[in-house]
């Protein structure tokens, strides 16, 4: 399967995707949830590869939200025993392609043995300067802000920074992936309309691009679409745009103005 | 031109409106932004209006972000100039129709006659107990993200809590809004699919919905859409749903799945 080479200056270089669909992408076949699960993983690996041959400087999936407790418990202990062999099984693939794992979210939660294998994947792999994979696992936007305000509350409590001093740039070093590029480009399957507490700091100003495709069928056709509907937008960050800046000063006639 | 009257059990309470595409509304005219603006103005009244003959209980409406200021100067002047004199105009109708005022965002950045009349209207229509009508201006979804942190440091520095007792709850007390219904619906006019730095906290379990209509155009039959594509749109927060749990249990076969 060939992976169209995507050929244009404002490419994304960090990209999120919500993998929403699995379980309906089972009951379509008749079949138990985790089937739905397994063929996402490999729709995940689909999108990991392409995400190299694309040099992506990131992709964030979203494997697994604070709210997916809920869920019935066989299914909850079915997922942490998949999501433990395919960390497992993919270390070996990881240091061959060069790809840097990180975990978000709140991974205290998971047993001792999916938490070995996080940090073992994760120590592996810190030295690699090739994609940034990092899996969102018992992540929640507001989890991620909560545990920002937390340290920077410590750092207030040691005296190290006053209230007032508190500011955006400051803090947004306590979120997850600050040290990454920007998300550009939020992916989402399976036909809904909502960000589901995913990251939130992070979108402010990120492109969204929703299909209703179900994750397991999502392939690089889909993801080469979104690259491109991306490419044709303009990103205007609250300005008019630059050109028309001055056009406007000129004419007082701009031309297309968006809140950014 | 009677509203639609919408009679179905979900409607959305509260929903949040991106007021976008003024100025290309204007350009596709031959004119003026601020004819754009002017209009977009006209088309704000007809959906407080709806809003109030559908009994909502809270409308949003993004009007000036904090991204903003970096237009033309000329631009963001005639903005200022129209808030103060739309303001000034609208308490009586705020009056007649019990709406209660409230501005989110930093005002301290805006001119004193502006800032008066925001103090004004809101100090009048505080006791009404009809529609919440929240007009954010000069806010920024990262900006009311570090407004509550600094909130919550000063009762750190204070001693009244410490660090590790931050959570969720007791953070979201000072975010804006957060006295109010939660935002069960976010849409967007002018065709862009982004945030833009809108509410980003508030938004965790929002539904999207995205319309191509410049906002001067945008009236109640889109008004109504959005709301029937919210009534059909079934809302998990993170579980299957609440019926196919129990299959799940029972046969292993739950319905559709979704991360929520």
């Amino acid at each position: 399967m060939s992976l169209t080479k995507i050929k244009h200056i404002n490419k994304p270089r960090h990209i999120a995707i919500i993998m929403d669909g699995n379980g309906r992408w089972a009951k379509n076949r008749g079949k138990l949830r985790i089937f739905g699960h397994k063929a996402g993983v490999e729709s995940a690996k689909k999108a990991i590869k392409f995400a190299i041959n694309n040099h992506l400087n990131a992709l964030t999936l979203y494997a697994f939200s604070s709210e997916n407790w809920k869920r019935p418990i066989q299914e909850v202990s079915d997922l942490m025993e998949l999501f433990s062999s395919v960390l497992n099984n993919a270390i070996d693939s990881f240091k061959k392609n060069n790809i840097r794992l990180k975990i978000i979210g709140d991974i205290s939660k998971f047993n001792l043995k999916l938490q070995k294998y996080i940090k073992k994947s994760e120590k592996i792999t810190y030295k690699n300067n090739g994609l940034n994979l990092n899996i969102a696992a018992n992540y929640g936007g507001r989890w991620d802000i909560i545990q920002g305000v937390k340290k920077i509350a410590k750092q207030v409590k040691k005296g190290i920074i006053y209230p007032d001093q508190i500011n955006e740039s400051n803090f947004c070093r306590f979120i997850c992936m600050n040290e990454l590029v920007p998300v550009d480009l939020v992916i989402r399957t399976g036909g809904e309309h909502r960000i589901s507490n995913f990251l939130l700091w992070q979108i402010a100003y990120s492109e969204l691009f929703f299909t209703d495709v179900l994750w397991p069928d999502f392939d690089h056709v889909i993801f080469s679409n979104a690259i491109n509907s991306f490419a044709k937008r303009e990103r205007r960050f609250g300005k008019i745009n630059s050109k028309c800046s001055k056009i406007y000063l000129k004419t007082g006639d701009a031309s297309e103005n968006s809140i950014n």
